[in-house]
């Protein structure tokens, strides 16, 4: 399912593609290509209709979109960007996953522990600001300048904590714009299926169709102690789409690397993309076996393995795109062309081979610190909210002592109000697996980077990576909500003192200068060189393409357009929209093929022809989840929840004839709210 | 650990590599280069010297190798080349893994029940009988040929079940030589020590040096109810090594790729080897999840996640290694010179085009079949062992209808003997595990071929992989060996009979049709266009270079010579020989670096200062596991026991900058078997 963001490690992605084919494209609401759109369509997406799709939008902060669809604040987005939440609320006796959630009025709306919404308000370009105060920098400097005009203009806009703001790098190319938002962190939850339907055929199913899920949650955000006051919203269509259909996805796509170099492309091929591919497979191996223990177990690591598997799915997948060889092949031509254009056309000030070359170099260097990186900065227990929390306490008030222009950009007064919402949230913490999680998380350290590291020596001492996850985690009383508070007031000095006797910070302060260490190089010696690089490339396409086309994906909002359409598969040909009647063909009563009671028992109220799923050519990718598909009336179809398996290569390009978004439809949704879960009062809410 | 074959699926590998460098080569008994050993380290292995050897060495039926250690049947080898028998062994009560084995008297050894030995006897050049059965034939005819001559010349060799004879394909090139084999299936244990000792430093050191492990385990071969007589067998050198010190290995190196075509290492890279990874990676998180619900789970399952780890870690080297590049290129430049130097000489009568074109076009197809291939024919659950007997039942039976040479080769009549020990075997079954590894096998054939195929559909019907498991493992009678023998002995019918009520035979009833299908598929469309076609590139290369060079390996009788030499590492150097205290140094008391107890007690009567292990430049691969590592008075100074992790490139080339061979010293086992275990019965029997 299409959900990266809180999974993927974001690189700054190469942006400008070559001019844009057929309906590809993840467009800016500010360069959308609305006369191509209307000349193949006949439809006109004016600026009054493009500023009513960014406001009625939502981003949501897990790395989903969604949208608003009442003037209550009502939410609407997929069952498994709100699955974290409904874990959370769940207990051994009462699992919601398992049971479905139907608040029968707003005072049993659920508050989800850590989840806000953010309403993209203003966009303004920042260019000018950002780029001057770069020029002429590289390395550390480069870096430390572009963090620092970011901190500060994010900390300008940001008025308070019921906004955000974000500098939104585009092209690379010296294009920055500030996204404000308005930021709702009082988040219900008001209404979900059994994951059973939401996710009707679980693993086997995902990235494929057809498709039978009922993938939809409603949320519901407040402000002041009531349901916030939205005007700015989706109607919903009751009609069903069909072949042909104009259908336009408005969403956060979380990242594309449609124009990394060659190099970059290699590195991903033959290091990052096989070294995550096995960690995930390990990972999941152990997430599934314990998970086999009992319900309890099942219950509580669920949501992480349905992480690890979407990922691990979306990644091979991604993997396989690349070693097939067109992608490589075709980059390795453009980047050719691209450098000849640039050679022949001196005015644009680039050094051809210096920029290409410098990212070259600079990827050999990236494959050299992946592992101390990724093990020691990054994954050192990073899977455990423990050890988040821990780490997250001892770097943040460290942090908090110096200016915000000079900080590490998580820490940044603008990222604050998020940071800490997911600090204190109270979602529960299962010792048995964050002890699990922790043990493979020590485990791969000392495997990954061999049992005579130094930082392996220092970390697990003579400890076995189960025993020190045992200590560490026994050791702590970061599950307390109020204790973590008191330590993030109390600052550094509070939290030196509470490691003298709590295990988990004693660790996580004991490595944090290691891990910052690895991490500096990392951003000096990686990030800073393809970045300026990256820009000075992009600069160039920039001059001899112009805004033809729209920028790598970066979790912002885009636009994307395409139509209701089948494709063509191991020669027979897949109808492009789904039915309830799919779905009973498909029960078998075991898992992942089973459908809840509540569909069973209702079978006979149902139209069975009632479409259900449907697929669409829009171009999306992971962030997209929940995302409204919207007609040219700007009334929701359905909402984005997965992609099919050839949509897994686009991350690195597009391809109209099989890649394929796929979409639970409005029209299936409302039916099944009707006669399945008797949710009445949320179809009221809805504005038809 | 160097032990590949009952993990691997053995692909008939080119062979006759270019003129071999430095001390590389696997050398054939019949084809060893004297003179340049002579040359080199003046000292002549005459032929009396290499029967002698030969005949003292042993092959192990499970991948290993070893040798006879004295006049009554005493067998030397690895303790994880007997770590299946210890573990079956074993009971929840009496864990010889944990505690160790010594028996105090003959009577004590006790029976493995799945182990046999194999003394090579007699070496016949069977080449003109083979070849004149295939000339002029392609595609299922020249496969079929192939295995009826064989299982012709093997049957008239093999008189009785004493003996075992093997015709070996060598250098592709039309060599092929019939090997006869005393055989022994009657094995005892007699020694092995705690696998905290065998196996010190687990996984993070396996494949690493400098090690500490006192991998070494004694079993003893009997005839006719008493210890065999064995004249033949090597003396034990109480003399240490040191850095130059001439050491020859005698063993049966499982099998290397070195002269793979261009297009079949493309096909390990980018498809065999990353699929066996992530598959190995997920399986070894099953199974460490497993073993972590307890001491009995741990016990019952430790064996085959030590099979899982030590494979994943060898294949994830040696992918790396093709991965870095230089391999393929290389590849690539001999093949062109290859293909250059053959087309200026017709005489060879050779399409040079051809044989290369015609394999890359079989490895196009075994990367469309691999997945069912794989699935369906070989992974249905292969690696549990109830399915693989209720398989060999159902196909055995079938098979022993038709003549011998028309059967598959597993079932030919010289291969019977060996099937019915593992078919018969006492060793026990534990359905938990059963039951776990048939979960996973099922989930990965769904995830693999795809929930909607219609082998998954059939094999599966509407049950989930778990319930399939527990059904069929539940539902079978196959864990009694005598049910097991009256179904053989009833041959089809005794078989369908028991179908009837059997739920595992009536699975593997039921996709026998299919599991063939593939295979034949399989067989025809890739093994026989390559094998047809490496037969033609190697007998052109054999006209070019003769017999300078030495056949790939195919877990055959072998020597290779080297000396004891350090190595580069880092920067570093890192010194061939390692003594006990270096143990003692890095025990930490916690698993993998616990030495066990009997260590700790007899650390006084120990001289520290003696050798445990070295590392040498002969060049071996997994199957050598338990070789004799010899000096030049054929005394065995040690045993190999690994490679390091340079080595693991070893399948596609040897470098004798920093292969290294690892090596458990002769005199550290004499020590510890005298100070730690009192094994004063065995050094009784050793020859100095």
């Amino acid at each position: 399912m299409t959900r990266p963001l809180s999974y993927c490690l974001l690189l700054a992605a190469l942006c400008c593609a070559a001019p844009a084919q057929a309906e590809e494209g993840m467009w800016t609401f500010d360069n959308f290509p609305r006369a191509k759109v209307k000349a193949t369509y006949g439809f006109d997406a004016d600026d009054a209709w493009l500023q009513r799709v960014m406001r009625a939008s939502a981003r949501l902060g897990g790395g989903c979109s969604g949208s608003f669809v009442s003037p209550r604040g009502l939410v609407v987005t997929n069952h498994h960007c709100v699955s974290a939440c409904i874990q959370a609320l769940s207990t051994k006796k009462r699992d919601f996953a398992a049971l479905g959630f139907v608040a029968k009025t707003e005072a049993q709306e659920q508050r989800c522990p850590d989840m806000e919404v953010h309403q993209l308000i203003q966009i303004t370009d920042v260019t000018a600001t950002v780029t001057q105060s770069t020029q002429g920098l590289s390395g550390q400097q480069f870096h430390d300048a572009l963090k620092a005009v970011e901190a500060r203009l994010e900390k300008e806009c940001q008025s308070n904590e019921q906004t955000r703001c974000d500098v939104v790098r585009l092209y690379r190319g010296g294009q920055f714009r500030l996204h404000r938002y308005k930021r709702f962190s009082d988040v219900r939850l008001a209404f979900a299926p059994e994951r059973a339907a939401a996710f009707f055929g679980g693993d086997p199913y995902n990235f494929t169709f057809p498709r039978f899920d009922l993938d939809v949650s409603f949320i519901r955000v407040r402000q002041d102690g009531k349901s916030a006051t939205t005007p700015d919203h989706f109607r919903w269509s009751r009609t069903p789409v069909s072949e042909g259909t104009l259908t336009f996805v408005s969403g956060n796509p979380g990242s594309t690397e449609r124009l990394l170099t060659v190099a970059q492309l290699l590195y991903q091929r033959d290091v990052a993309l096989p070294e995550s591919l096995l960690s995930l497979a390990e990972l999941r191996g152990v997430l599934t076996e314990f998970g086999r223990r009992g319900q309890e177990e099942r219950r509580i690591s669920e949501d992480v393995l349905f992480g690890v598997e979407n990922r691990y799915k979306g990644l091979r997948g991604r993997w396989q795109a690349l070693m097939a060889g067109a992608i490589v092949e075709q980059r390795l031509a453009t980047e050719r062309q691209l450098r000849a254009a640039v050679a022949t056309r001196p005015a644009l000030q680039v050094d051809p081979k210096g920029a290409w070359d410098a990212i070259a170099k600079a990827t050999k260097r990236q494959a050299e610190l992946r592992k101390p990186y990724v093990y020691i900065e990054g994954n050192g227990g990073a899977g455990t909210a423990l050890m988040r929390i821990a780490r997250t306490l001892v770097r943040g008030t460290a942090e908090l002592a110096v200016p915000n222009e000079k900080r590490l950009e998580e820490y940044s007064d603008a990222s604050l109000p998020t940071l800490k919402q997911s600090l204190f949230s109270t979602a529960p913490i299962y010792n048995s697996l964050q002890i699990l999680m922790l043990t493979h998380s020590f485990t791969k350290i000392r495997e990954e980077l061999g049992p005579n590291h130094p930082f392996v020596t220092k970390a697990l001492g003579p400890r076995s990576p189960d025993e020190l996850a045992t200590h560490l985690v026994k050791g702590t009383r970061l599950a307390e909500v109020a204790f973590r508070r008191k330590l993030w007031q109390g600052g550094v000095g509070a939290v030196q003192e509470a490691a003298k006797t709590d295990a988990l910070l004693a660790y996580a302060l004991m490595i944090d200068g290691d891990a910052r260490a690895v991490r500096k190089l990392w951003e000096t010696e990686v990030d800073a060189v393809i970045l300026k690089n990256s820009e000075v490339i992009a600069k160039a396409r920039f001059a001899l393409q112009g805004t033809q086309t729209y920028p790598d994906a970066t979790f912002s909002a885009r636009l994307s357009y395409g139509t209701v359409k089948g494709y063509e598969e191991e020669g027979s040909t897949i109808a492009p929209v789904t039915t309830f009647a799919g779905a009973f063909e498909r029960h078998t009563g075991r898992e992942p093929f089973a459908l809840p009671q509540t569909w069973l028992a209702a079978k006979a109220k149902l139209d069975l022809n009632t479409p259900l799923n449907f697929a669409t050519t829009n171009d999306i990718i992971g962030g997209n989840s929940g995302s409204p598909v919207i007609d040219r009336e700007a009334a929701v179809v359905g909402l984005i929840f997965d992609g099919n398996l050839a949509s897994l290569g686009g991350d690195y390009g597009y391809d109209a004839l099989v890649n394929r978004a796929v979409v639970v439809s409005s029209v299936g949704i409302w039916h099944a709210l009707e006669k399945i879960y008797g949710a009445q009062r949320l179809i009221n809410e809805l504005v038809p």
